[in-house]
């Protein structure tokens, strides 16, 4: 049985974290971290856990729960975890890390667009992008993950086949997401209440969002070449889910079946991944609740683009899934162990 | 492996059937019927099911499906189950009826509550009315189980240690309830489309729907006498969730842990009924997803009533997850196997 | 021109009264208050209001605004206006409290009901409760308005007739009602983010909400002795609207047409107040942006009660609608004037 | 007075023609044109119009109806207008058609994108593009108004100010689109149900919306050349509004000032175009049951790219809105007539 610690298990990831872990056969969660709530029941934060969960929040001191466990996750924000991480912790436990301390490789454009200060940098070259189905084996071997962000996932699965195999001119891309409202956490800002959400939808971080250097690293490697993408991210009055509407220049002209094969070259045997039927769009309420990412595609010979689209729970793949995910091939197990969960519907 | 077949595999309560199964380590679905997309592949009804269920729609041929599965599910209209059955479907599989046509006891009331002949009555006495946490015995040696409605399980289990023990006047009990849309099938409906649910919530069947006589059914034979209730159904903008609000007139004046007391002698041993810590009123979010039905009271010195609540998933608890409930019981199965899922949040 | 001060401009009754004023031809509003966005443009916090609004925020000094204005709203939480009001402010204005303040007459259910000292008791007899359709003659003449709860406006106008002319036992009352989450305000907390909203529905305040005393009070007086009743309030995942479901037991047997004679006698005139045709059952969203309220009732003769029902928007005649009104009657103008909104749909 | 004939006038556009000219000083409504309403009255197909509308809904009859009002509006599906048109109908009545039937200039684009074969083709030269802050002119003088799309009004809007000054290339140009659900009318499909638009974002008609041949055309005349677009079009989980997120290469660097410069030029003495702040980004939410379209815009110069934004209501500005502003003009009356509505917020 791995012992799991989780830092920030009140958030919105860290809850989905345990929702997960609970299906878990071979995982078991021993530390409940949350600084906000350090005493207080888990399931009287979360009443969803009552009768499920009966322990209590703890507070985030890595390094001793890094004595009483086998991996960690910080579902935090920024700069937690690089702030807490050292050697005697990664030599005894694994490390995955849901927020962005170490997904760029490098330390400036980290510090330009989150406006903070690495505290770790040491470990950044070390750090895995946890991306599964593009990095698995480096996975396997790693101690500490950087787990994707939840935009970048979506947003990278949609376009990389494509990229990879030279189909598309990768700075013609241009990515407009969408997101529900757990992506923006569990903190009380008015801008995040039912009445200001509900109702709207509106652009936000316009040619700034965070979440665009993280693209654009990971699809220069696809592509072997530096990329600049636009990147628009908006919110959408719905709890969960992303869906990513992609559009770039074909290289030269490409039939359906040609991209087709393509996107099964890189997906049909990924078990998370599901290339749809021809003219079937991707709804992030068919892969709710679930780990999958619907992608699909549509040619536009009019104007010689493409259209790509992925659709995704963004707590689920965007996140704590994919967190789980990675744990499983950290550990050797199952890749699919603790996500063979169904969408709901409705 | 217990073989299944369900007839109406692609409204509501069919496809949460659908999902359900599939995590159940004893079932497998055979047939899955649905007149209306008959030859259709399940997954292009229901997209979620994609890659994971790849069989076609059938007919609702009763007399086949018994030939080659071990239970069938009806998750129809009215009157359906009734006209299909008979003694040789009855002799071959286990029937569970998610309709109302074997709920009531008595001919009269059904026709004249339902507005519709009953076309096999000579079944009504011998089907076994599936609320688990009552009539568990009983279940587990029927053939025939008249799965309850969602209004009626959570209403029922609201009041029911309290109308069992005879602390509240059972005459004086309302019940004002409140159901997500989903409870309103999948019919093309202008009543149910986004823009008429959406910011909205309305009562109907004021006085007069037809959940009423299944509920004072159930409340007579706990009360050991006729009751007669209100019982008043909301329409509300979300898509799962059925929350209850009742109240009744206590018949003595009792203290919080009196009546604590009583709803554990009932509950406590339950799994999938949770009764709240004080002051924690049920809400419909926190047990989305599952087969949880929490409740809670509290009392009104100013008043001398007791208002009673519980909230549930209308599709899990209130309809494929009871039925589920009730096939584990009929086969001599762990009670809870293919439900023990954590309620999803947010 | 009336001269207009706002205290509280920016929370949503606060906005609700700026999008009514700014449709109404003999009001000009001269000092939007606020103490969160003291010099902050109002048209920056209500970008609703870009290019229609240009006046900055100001603070809430109450004597130098009664300098400046002819009426005075204050839009505020429980205890600031009391805290302000004093005799040189009430000789050179109006003034609408849309607090609790000055609604209910005895200072010891006030203080025990809201947990807080009465600062100026002294206003408390003079203050008039701005119930338009039952206390016109008074609110003509006053200086101080106690502009009514949402939910009492609601609750009180739905059962009033019958209460009035005897028709129904008022301590039989039970009052489930249902709200949006504009009620709960503006405020920054995690229990009314989207993601704890939506797809929810909750009761709160069981036996203990603090408009139970206000409605019990108004019942009191219509009724000509004590009444005591039970109240839910219940939280939708909406924005607007509250419907009220009551339920109270006959005095004696009656029919649909002398049932309905008797709302007909109190409300027949009533430009704001909608009795609904037979079997019609309110919705919110019918009244969605206006001052209507929507009434209906139903007669049950199995039990001997009646439902009667009320739907409403929260923040128009349930606040700010209700405020104007009072406005208008208290300065001699046509009731109706800024309030002749047709409700939006959808 | 004028007096108005509405065709279509119980789906979602007609309904808000009717709630827009209630408001309408100088208009009058004197035919409720509705095909499968006959001889209801109006008010019960749109309860929210109860005591405000006596009126029962009449059939369709245009040439019946021109003789009894000044102008006609068709809220009606594509082909209808068409199909009814004539000579002598235009020397009666001005025409307001809701619909597609006179916005493409080209039979043969409209016959191939919309499939359908034109009925009126000789009256596609003389109808005018109503859209009124480009065709102002023009509309004043014309019998017949082609009301645009909802899409092609704010797609157009948010950009044509740089189109049509050279700024950005327009066939770069990419419009993804959001709209919420009224937008896809009143008709009962399963697609709309509450149940599967809840919580769920997708993109339609991708590569192939009949919206993109209309905005082609427009783009075309500010260009003074042919353009060619990308238009995705998202279904969204709320009523009411649309989002423009539009992308193009700028031909040449420009500063905020410069290209603010360009659309104040344009905008700046338009009513209902509100050129926001800089780095405030358009919400539908903002625009909400208001005749405004909110844009405003970013520049990129990572990629060299704009990002420019528009929101509006599809309801209003989308359709009865701007349909209204046509009347106006073509009356000679105060463009903003019956339109000088404050958003709704929340």
């Amino acid at each position: 049985m791995i012992r799991v610690g989780i830092i920030g298990a009140t958030g919105y990831a860290g809850g989905e974290l345990v929702r997960l872990l609970l299906g878990h056969k071979e995982a078991e969660i021993k530390w409940y971290g949350s600084r906000s709530y350090v005493d207080r029941k888990y399931a009287e934060v979360y009443q969803n856990m009552f009768q499920m969960v009966d322990d209590r929040c703890l507070d985030d001191n890595m390094e001793e729960m890094a004595e009483q466990v086998d991996v960690i996750f910080t579902a935090t924000p920024q700069g937690l975890c690089a702030s807490l991480v050292n050697e005697n912790i990664l030599n005894k436990v694994k490390l995955i890390d849901l927020s962005a301390d170490f997904r760029i490789k490098s330390v400036d454009v980290y510090e330009k667009w989150y406006n903070i200060r690495h505290k770790a940098p040491q470990y950044i070259e070390e750090a895995v992008y946890g991306l599964c189905e593009v990095n698995r084996d480096e996975i396997k071997k790693a101690r500490l993950i950087a787990n994707p962000g939840c935009y970048p996932t979506c947003s990278f699965l949609s376009v990389y086949p494509l990229v990879k195999e030279g189909l598309i001119d990768p700075n013609t891309i241009i990515i407009d997401a969408k997101s529900g409202t757990s992506g923006a956490g569990r903190g009380a800002k008015v801008d995040n209440l039912f009445c200001e959400v509900n109702e709207n939808i509106k652009a936000y971080g316009v040619a700034g969002h965070r979440h665009t250097p993280e693209i654009e690293e990971q699809l220069s490697y696809a592509a072997g070449k530096p990329v600049v993408i636009s990147f628009t991210p908006h919110l959408v009055p719905m709890q969960r889910g992303i869906l990513v509407t992609a559009y770039a220049s074909l290289e030269k002209e490409a039939t359906y079946e040609e991209v087709k094969a393509v996107y099964d070259k890189y997906y049909d045997k990924e078990h998370f991944i599901r290339v749809l039927d021809k003219d079937t769009c991707p709804q992030t309420k068919w892969v709710e609740g679930s780990n999958f990412v619907d992608v699909n595609f549509k040619l536009d010979p009019r104007t010689g683009r493409i259209i790509m689209m992925g659709a995704m729970d963004n707590l689920v793949k965007g996140a704590a899934g994919q967190a789980v995910q990675n744990m499983n091939l950290m550990f050797g197990l199952d890749e699919a162990e603790g996500l063979q969960i169904a969408p709901m519907f409705p």
